[in-house]
């Protein structure tokens, strides 16, 4: 039998001293940390980038199917992947967490035991954590702090007419993994003795529970000397990304489904499950993928990055927001892109 | 009739957009605001201090008899409550709010509303929004952001054997105005026809709906070029606090019953629901006054200043955690200090 301690046993800050014990402090900016009122940074002439996500059970995640040790890394990395979409280095995280009494001690060390894997994994410190009960579900509160030199942010809405719209890894991934993970539910809920069919699919059903931050790319500006003139952080699905960007500048765009990154797994489960893999990279979600713009001067700088993929370019609003079709056919691109794309 | 607008009519960015609009930027380390991955700070020099919170419907408050706009506030209040509590400045916030459909737009805009009002109060900027759907309740987390000169924040682990132990305004108030309003609501769920009594109690409510946090104190403090040894805020009663106090900076106590600082209209209310006022004081919790401490040759720089009360000293560890009643006899100070206080 599992071992379970009822967290009341510990207090609520002998608690939180108990779940951060292990963290230990990397960043020389971390001033004070978790114990205090408030946690201090000096982040000594950068500005700080911040940003903040509240994950909610039932909503944004499934404990049926998503370990706690995941969602624990998921936490970070959906945090820090927005500090990174500043052209940013994450510093630190504070945690807030509500949960209801059938949460062990246990179940709380293990999401805790996937923030750490993801502290290390990225350098950031944890220098804030706030617990406390919830009537109904687990809920996940994250803000996350990086670091910046002055005016090196990327915006979204500083991108220019011509500029390349340029997207990292591949994309629609997640959205497949996702869809594995409902059916899969589904058919265990219909009969509990059935075991889940996971094989073959460890890379979109890993995509979707473990995702990474594109630290490499950050990196890989600043080894450069390249500053995007726009960025975002694939979060919502490709199109919607593209077109925050079109609005937030006030440009149009021609995208080319041909460039669109979609890797081999990824298609290969789009057709099992009768859905188009180009559907899924433009409205899926959750690949937490970096999409940028630069300069055509820049182009020799990126072409030879195979994590890389220039997928169009930048227009004047007036031209509209379009997507040219494998076939060659035009058609404009919407937030839904998937519908959008079917429907024509 | 009220007038109801489905959250679902605007979208996402919509909603955030009519949320935050009439927010204007006050700080000038305000760089990138609400609308991007995530927002930059400038502090120019001085260390920043960051403290988040959530705050869960139905164990944080209680949407019955707590208007959205207080809600807000006290969002905002209890937040820059930590900031000042670290002797600095708060100049940021972020929100992330989850709610059920059946929140309202004008719902939203009640809360944000208070939100505005607190935000003008203490002069801070709102650099960050997240909204998403929860499965059931009101959930929100907020972040605070402030500054300090280097070194001048000010911990809880940091006081000295021989320091005054202060504490601002009154105490136990909040905690007589939950019991009011806890009382009316089982009285009108056992009778909706009968009205809620709350003549002669809008102090020690309006303590608890709609609490301030002490700007004034640290500006206090600025101006007598005074800096506490330690600091903390009294969120969880007196006694906890000050029990914090001593452990992290692993000291002693001795407090006084008769220097507890308890406002008229809160020894009537607690005469008249039958508790000690000083049990309130003690382990009421939510005041959001500040307890201190100060060096013994400090004690002429806060002597004239009616908001702060000096209602003991520390001592060594060894002497243990004290408190003499009015009656002059002594008994040991615990968390529970209500409890230990009526058992002896």
């Amino acid at each position: 039998m599992e071992e379970r301690t009822e967290i009341a046993s510990l207090g609520e800050f002998g608690l939180i001293e108990h779940l951060t014990k292990n963290f230990e402090i990397k960043q020389a900016s971390t001033i004070v940390t978790v114990g205090d009122d408030a946690a201090v940074i000096d982040h000594f002439g950068k500005q700080t980038v911040i940003t903040n996500d509240l994950l909610v059970e039932g909503v944004h995640f499934d404990l049926m199917y998503t370990p706690l040790k995941h969602l624990g890394y998921k936490t970070v990395v959906v945090n820090v992947s927005d500090i990174y979409a500043m052209n940013a280095t994450p510093t630190q995280i504070l945690l807030g967490l509500a949960f209801s009494n059938r949460f062990s001690l246990e179940a709380l060390d293990e999401f805790y035991a996937g923030v750490h894997a993801a502290c290390e994994e990225y350098g950031v410190d944890l220098i804030g954590g706030d617990t406390s009960t919830s009537q109904k579900g687990f809920i996940i509160s994250c803000t996350a702090i990086g670091e910046v030199p002055p005016e090196k942010f990327v915006r979204r809405d500083t991108a220019r007419k011509g500029d390349l719209l340029c997207v990292t890894g591949d994309l629609g991934a997640a959205y497949l993994g996702l869809t594995i993970l409902e059916r899969e539910k589904r058919i265990y809920l219909e009969n509990p003795k059935i075991q889940p069919d996971l094989e073959n699919e460890q890379y979109i059903v890993g995509r979707l529970l473990k995702p990474e931050a594109r630290k490499d790319i950050i990196e890989f500006f600043e080894e450069k000397e390249l500053t995007p003139t726009a960025m975002i952080d694939v979060s919502d699905g490709l199109s919607s990304e593209i077109l925050h960007i079109c609005t937030k500048s006030n440009l149009g765009c021609v995208l080319y489904e041909e460039k669109i990154p979609i890797g081999e797994d990824t298609r290969q489960a789009a057709f099992k499950f009768n859905v188009d893999p180009t559907a899924c990279a433009l409205s899926g979600g959750e690949d937490y993928e970096l999409l940028f713009t630069v300069k055509q001067e820049d182009y020799d700088k990126i072409k030879d990055n195979a994590q890389i993929s220039v997928v169009g370019y930048l227009t004047d609003v007036e031209e509209g927001r379009t997507i040219y079709t494998k076939g060659g056919t035009r058609h404009p691109l919407t937030a839904q892109g998937w519908n959008a794309f079917k429907q024509q």
